[in-house]
């Protein structure tokens, strides 16, 4: 997918939700565990009652390895089900040398065919590149994650006073462009978004920890909106798993809702 | 696997070669295109021509996960077919938040049994710990890679000059004891496995980058060699492409063989 499609999609939809496809035989309605494909079966219909207030879907692939074959098959089939016109993200967080970093973006952006996939820095450049040559496929980076652990290392100041985090920013915002690159950056550091923005003024970002990890929706706003939005901000629990009962779909449509009604009021002051 | 039957292991075969399992259909030979599932009786002949030479397998799970379904088969059965006396090692570089961790952690772990995992240290404790919850089961950290994008992050100095790669060290071995916790340290930067050394003196390492990649065994060995050995010296196409006909099996025990001969003197020379 262009920028600019997605761009559409979110001034269409007024919103700039992506819900996590977390799929976890675990937590599904239990009713849903006679059938052939649960997992696939779940997100169907998660798929189905969300569709209208999302513009990204984004499967954890830790939930469909964990299964095997079984795991992968449910995948494959969650992809050919989503709506084209609904921006697709592999949260796999993979990062190998070069070759090997290929042959993950084959599998992402060719036999699945996910618009994008995240990848983890560490490795450096050939470790992102081989991502960055597929035509409208997007790569992902770690910048600036949601997460406790995030502080071990990714605010680590080097001896100009430059964090981790930001010459990750600077460096991989040499090797691909905004048409091809994103960003993770978490919700729970909203002053951190904006810092981030000031780094990468042009680039979108894919926002987890809204909701269940604390995060809100107006200061992500705050300190993260562009002129293209640039926002895609995740839930996954809050959504999928609003309801534990039959009407789970249902309570997920409310949830996803509610959010998109949250973002259009902030995309209608945005004069969108 | 424990430490202490790795070590038996590689007194014993005077060994410590670990074969990397990166089994490409685009390279493998072409008389085994016709059979069922070319991967895995393609890792079968190799497995039986190298098992009395190395100590360890490492298949780079990139290889299959392009393959989907069908790849993932080929994994299973070739990690049902390796000896249980060696060592298997699913290079997975994976790295995801506390819960998600745990899914990666159970599918290689527990689905596909393997003996340990690559993990990325980008995201920091949340992300490593839950590798560490398993008995027996070991988590192989990042630390310093023998690709040229090593440059770009892992040896930013802090403002008291340490490297990003020595505080991945420092922190995770607070995290992991020499039990359950490696460290990938490239063969291409000899130097730096004396630092990693220095800095993490007791656990083992993975050494990718012997032959292919331009480093010297000799170097590996002189650098990193400690009181359990404390080295896992990997080769992947230099042994599974030794030969392109219908004699590579006999090509790659030629190859391991001759590397393991290599390990067997450096190994007397220490009084092993």
């Amino acid at each position: 997918m262009k920028k600019e499609e997605l761009v559409a999609e979110i001034k269409r939809k007024q919103s700039f939700l992506c819900v996590g496809l977390d799929t976890d035989l675990n937590k599904i309605p239990k009713h849903l565990l006679d059938t052939e494909d649960p997992i696939f079966e779940f997100n169907k219909q998660i798929i189905d009652a969300t569709k209208d207030y999302c513009v990204a879907y984004k499967p954890n692939i830790a939930f469909y390895e964990c299964l095997g074959k079984k795991g992968w098959e449910s995948l494959e089939k969650t992809m050919e089900y989503i709506p084209e016109n609904i921006f697709t993200i592999a949260d796999a967080k993979r990062g190998d040398i070069g070759n090997t970093s290929s042959y993950y973006a084959k599998t992402f952006f060719e036999y699945l065919n996910f618009d994008s996939v995240t990848v983890a820095p560490y490795m450096g450049e050939d470790s992102v590149t081989p991502f960055l040559q597929f035509e409208d496929k997007w790569v992902i980076v770690l910048a600036l994650t949601s997460n406790a652990g995030a502080l071990d290392f990714q605010f680590v100041k080097d001896a100009q006073g430059e964090e981790l985090y930001k010459k990750v920013l600077r460096k991989t915002s040499e090797w691909g462009t905004p048409e091809n690159l994103m960003y993770v950056v978490g919700a729970t550091r909203a002053e951190g978004i904006g810092e981030v923005r000031k780094t990468v003024p042009n680039n979108f970002f894919l926002v987890p920890g809204v909701g269940a990890q604390g995060g809100s929706l107006e200061d992500v706003a705050q300190y993260g909106f562009n002129e293209d939005c640039g926002l895609l901000v995740n839930s996954s629990r809050g959504i999928i798993y609003a309801g534990q009962g039959e009407d789970f779909a249902q309570k997920a449509a409310e949830a996803a809702q509610a959010i998109q009604q949250d973002m259009h009021k902030i995309l209608q002051a945005k004069g969108w």
